[in-house]
């Protein structure tokens, strides 16, 4: 869900640079976590995470919409999502789904911690570690923070998604 | 979760006796949904489910938290519960779970809709459907509506459970 279909990086960015006064932006994080470009990310992120309008307030990631309602007529589509360290976060996400992705069957929403436990054809993610688990075909959606990773088949974009699951 | 871990039929037996004026017990249930009981169980249940109350005061299944306890020193144990069609319990499912098994992690709680996403060895479930679309080895854990069921290797409580998995 998060750098994958919900702009979570950018949303960061945005609120810590009004907050600090900083001027970061997402070419910056290029490579990096974003406690690498400024560790006072660390604590400032959780203290976002904690707010449920946070969740509710993301963008979409480009293409997204349109991509996953092409593929949603030739594949049976769910949608995974990391919840389970920050609870506050479960409502707003179903929430932002329903609103964002209304097409989708919301049966198929799971929220979890260890994504090992997920069993499918394919996996689209922006993090490594839940690639190495799977046991299906994993694909690695670009996202600021893993622009360095070379192991995985990488698709940059929607549009390199689509082509892909459309070739 | 629910018939396996909480106690979520006698919860609305209890609520739907006070509302209603009846006396029904567990034991009516036998065999059977509870809107085969009486059909206003139907909408009744729909309006208990709706609020965040009524999953966090579900009673815990007799013998759950003592067996998941030790079960968890040698098995890694993950809660999947069946939470997509009622939003509200999203987050007071994560509460309930975090009162009641504190030991668990809860990076291994998954809330999903459709069950046949996850991948596991085993599956204990109450709900025949849920079993049929396991990859893994399904157990049937009995509670009053799947009293009928044969199909499935059946455990009626979790002194049954401990041993199945002890042996």
């Amino acid at each position: 869900m998060d750098e994958v279909i919900s702009a979570f990086s950018s949303k960061c960015i945005q609120l810590f640079n009004a907050e600090c006064q900083t001027n970061f932006t997402i070419a910056d994080q290029q490579g990096k976590l974003l406690a690498e470009l400024d560790e006072r990310f660390h604590t400032k992120v959780n203290d976002y995470l904690a707010q449920e309008s946070f969740f509710l307030e993301l963008d979409v990631i480009e293409g997204s919409q349109d991509a996953l309602r092409r593929l949603s007529e030739q594949y049976e589509i769910f949608i995974v999502t990391a919840a389970m360290e920050f609870p506050s976060s479960l409502t707003p996400k179903y929430q932002w789904l329903t609103k964002n992705f209304p097409f989708l069957n919301e049966k198929h929403f799971v929220f979890c911690g260890d994504k090992s436990i997920i069993c499918a054809d394919y996996l689209i993610d922006d993090t490594p570690k839940n690639l190495d688990t799977f046991s299906g075909k994993g694909l690695l959606f670009s996202a600021p923070h893993n622009m360095n990773e070379t192991s995985y088949v990488r698709l940059n974009n929607w549009v390199e998604v689509e082509r892909y699951f459309f070739r």
